[in-house]
């Protein structure tokens, strides 16, 4: 019988190269880098600045997601390997994984088997102090807010109307709703206030949108941190902290290279939440792999849906480009569930399961090809429970609407298991397409939502809760319509209810707030609470995690 | 007229080596190290474990500070190039400054004029990220405590008398006093809670004392949480965080190696407030430049009443050693502050109110000499405003007691302004010396207290508030009572008024109260209200600083 490694036994025995090395091969000169370590670099993006982006971009995208797990980014990952199995040049951009939720469940956000991007555990905890300096912007502009009140409040500022929040990467509950402030006239005026996790941060988002430093900072400046006693916005232009927060961002703001397993080249670089934002790497990332590579490997969040419809809506307007093809991830397991079974009932065939659950593939198949325009493949990662008939009725329902299938196996073989899927990727993006953005830019806020929720969702109606029409008109006659949506609803499901699986029909779906990040530059759609501050188990995986006299880690997957 | 440069001037302008020139300088192996950019690494201290650490230990401190400056980093710094000018193998060791007072009020924490450390923006901005990974170790901890009472609270913990507070690197003062845990069943359990900013944490002072990662983890593990409901402590231990905070600060444990505008080797590590924790950078950092070099130039945070005394009886304690000698720094300014004159007032020649303020650093000639028995010599840092009859009147009243003066003027002229007393240093540390500490190990904590207070600080009595005494002997029923003391008291004075300057005699000081740092060893003694949390002035620093396109900061400093 074969003994499987586990990921971090596979990664910790892998033989890294220098990242000296992986600067070598993309042929770059040392000098563009600033090394963090042996194997980390950061890029400074000056040297890149004439060269042109005009690889092939290939977005990884899911079937709705379900606990069975789909196995994007260790798809991303295998592909990305598989490309350069093949002779393509290909770079892979991917997101930093936040450090709070790994001392809460098991698990790492850097693949998985032998496909994963190394140093596994740097990149899992403070790997080059992105998301830490990305805290401090956050928190400094929280300070200065509360400090310019405390001094006086020139601004007027209406303290019960304060939008911006304090973050830290930390699973930190207690933190969800607290009164600060307290303490008397020398400690801050007392007034309730919210922390969140710093992936959810606004800056986290504009530090992914943004095209260079003169962005970023006009970006910061735009940020709305609350409103006046007059219900005029407040922005953090207002509080001149644009510069000092620009500041923080010096060195985050630069595109971080690691390596796969198989040493090629990754950019890991910033990690928006995908419900509040909109859930993809840096821009400056993925059009520094598109000026290196000939095809760049990059992932969108949660399914297609919600992930790669931000990514042609939001980003690829920010990118000026949409991807050249798209790889749709799916797993037997995953269409069994949104077929009906559980959890603990995928270990046997079940082609009935499978036939039923197959709707939610088909619909997102359906999306890529007729509201994004775009050419694509069906990966199925492979697990050992798939049987022969199972995998054959897939392939014969994709096959019938004109999609090619690749079992991929990029788990168990790294990017020798996605060469049937490299080769296919490479096929479709030889096709010239141009996609299509779900809605255009001058449609009302209603419109945009409208577009979504019947085109790219199936649903036939929107329902706004009380109150979000009028705060959708404050947001037009503010100046901010003309913004992108940014859509949180649940990742389970097509609806925004989480229990409907599958291909749902006849549905409404409920809108019940809006959130200007005029930052960032869209508007986040509310369809329902969104948990921007997670908590930790009863029994957390920090208990288990220890680190030894010479300095190795363990149990941290 | 010479036109004078800023600090920042003069370090932007600096050519600096790449750091690995500086390891090569140092003899050591370049794998030992890990480059964060050029000009920063970090060492890993396995490759020194079996070297002898007999380098001589030359300690900076000064007199009781004033408004009106005294620069014990930049002779620090100034000493460490004379003494390499002059042909000695000198490392230097000194403390990583604070994010959040950056944005506060202007002004870097690097040294200054030619003597200084760079990168300096890097040093005061995020470094390499040691300030942000004791932040996230505190607040793991914190996290793990809150969570523990939200999933039912097996150990009983009073939620009234948790001590262990949330931090941030920022200064923040919303955050003094808050109430979390709010919202309802889901979200924690409401409780007051506080907010301090990262150095003043007990982490912070644990990295600093810890010899190894063994220690580190004992020491975290020792850490008093709070009490439950019986009045017994709660230790992080308890709670088992020690693993997860040790492999957060993996890599923060390291020290940090950077160079002076004359390109000699700098530890930059640990900081801890010099107040509630014992002021010095790490032992970890001083013990490898003891190792390196001939002569370790290290400095201890404000006067030396509290940091030498701290840095003889706390860090000397777990160092195993003493200084060889200490250098005192004075000015001529600050002695005519102690003299009873404004900062407004310190232009012209004062030889009266010179005179006047001359016991201050008369008592911490005779603290040097007859309470830790060490050798010195004074350091007056020169001002183009100081004459030469007040500079004599120093040196003849210093003379009169057997030490020796040095007219230092490092700020103009980097190590050539201190290579008199770099020559003076090397002279008195030949002396053998073994030092005395301020008490012993076994006496009482109130026989502590009362041996600093009486022959350090030259008070005669010591007043215990309510309840002091009470706790103090919980303190020793709990096993604590042969910790040595840590004094959180004003540096302004010897006293804890910071009002009463220059040399007072025949006072009282009161103990407002103690507090336990298990973790750390030591027992804090508060003279007053410690300040742990700053604000953020009317116009915040924050305000003029900016990024440009291509990367360079501005309004720093």
């Amino acid at each position: 019988m074969t003994e499987f490694l586990t990921d971090a036994q596979i990664a910790q025995q892998a033989e890294l190269k220098p990242i000296t090395e992986i600067i070598d091969n993309l042929g770059l000169d040392q000098d563009m880098f600033e090394l963090y370590g042996k194997y980390k670099a950061k890029l400074n993006i000056h040297g890149l600045k004439d060269q042109k982006a005009d690889g092939k971009l290939i977005l990884v995208t899911a079937i709705s997601p379900t606990p069975a797990g789909e196995g994007k980014t260790t798809t991303s990952i295998g592909l990305g390997d598989g490309l350069n199995r093949i002779g393509k040049k290909a770079v892979i951009a991917l997101r930093e994984p936040s450090l709070g939720p790994v001392f809460g469940m098991k698990g790492g956000a850097a693949g998985g088997g032998y496909s994963q991007v190394v140093p596994m555990e740097d990149i899992n905890l403070h790997f080059t102090g992105d998301f830490h300096a990305i805290g401090a912007a956050n928190n400094l502009l929280a300070a200065l807010i509360d400090n310019h009140i405390h001094h006086g409040n020139a601004l007027n500022i209406d303290t019960r109307r304060i939008v911006w929040k304090r973050v830290v990467d930390m699973n930190d509950r207690q933190l969800r709703n607290i009164v600060d402030g307290l303490g008397g006239k020398a400690n801050g005026v007392p007034r309730e206030d919210s922390y969140e996790i710093t992936v959810a941060s606004e800056v986290m988002a504009i530090l992914c949108l943004a095209k260079d430093i003169t962005d970023l900072k006009e970006r910061l400046s735009r940020i709305v941190i609350g409103y006046n006693y007059d219900s005029d916005p407040i922005t953090a232009g207002d509080l001149k902290a644009q510069g000092a927060m620009a500041a923080l961002l010096k060195e985050a703001i630069k595109p971080n290279l690691v390596q796969t397993l198989e040493h090629n080249p990754v950019f890991i670089h910033g990690g928006p939440f995908a419900n509040i934002a909109h859930g993809c790497n840096s821009v400056i990332a993925t059009e520094t792999a598109l000026k290196l590579g000939d095809y760049t490997v990059t992932e969108a969040g949660f399914g297609a849906d919600l992930g790669a419809e931000k990514f042609i809506d939001i980003k690829g307007r920010e990118l000026g480009r949409k991807p050249d093809a798209v790889v749709l991830v799916a797993t037997i397991r995953a269409l069994k569930m949104h077929g009906g079974l559980k959890k603990t009932e995928l270990k046997g065939e079940d082609l009935v399961a499978l036939e039923k659950g197959l709707p939610n593939l088909m619909k997102h198949i359906e999306n890529i090809q007729t509201v994004y325009n775009l050419p694509l493949v069906v990966a199925i990662n492979k697990f050992p429970t798939d049987t022969d008939a199972e995998l054959a009725l897939v392939t014969e329902k994709v096959n019938a609407l004109g999609v090619e299938v690749s079992l991929s196996d990029v788990w168990a073989k790294g990017g020798e298991g996605a060469i049937d899927l490299a080769e296919k990727v490479v096929k479709i993006a030889e096709q010239p397409s141009q996609g299509t953005f779900v809605y255009e830019d001058d449609t009302t806020i209603k419109e945009k939502i409208e577009a979504i929720v019947t085109k790219v969702y199936g649903g036939n109606k929107v329902v706004y809760g009380a109150g979000v029409l009028t705060e959708l008109k404050n947001i037009e006659a503010n100046g901010y319509g003309n913004l992108p949506v940014c859509m949180a609803k649940t990742q389970y499901s097509f609806t925004d209810n989480p229990k409907v699986l599958g291909r749902p029909t006849d549905f409404e779906v409920d809108i019940r707030g809006v959130k200007l990040s005029a930052g960032a530059g869209f508007i986040v759609v509310l369809t329902g609470e969104m948990m921007t501050m997670p908590g930790l188990p009863k029994v957390p995986a920090s208990e288990g995690i220890d680190l030894s006299e010479d300095g190795v880690i363990s149990g941290l997957f």
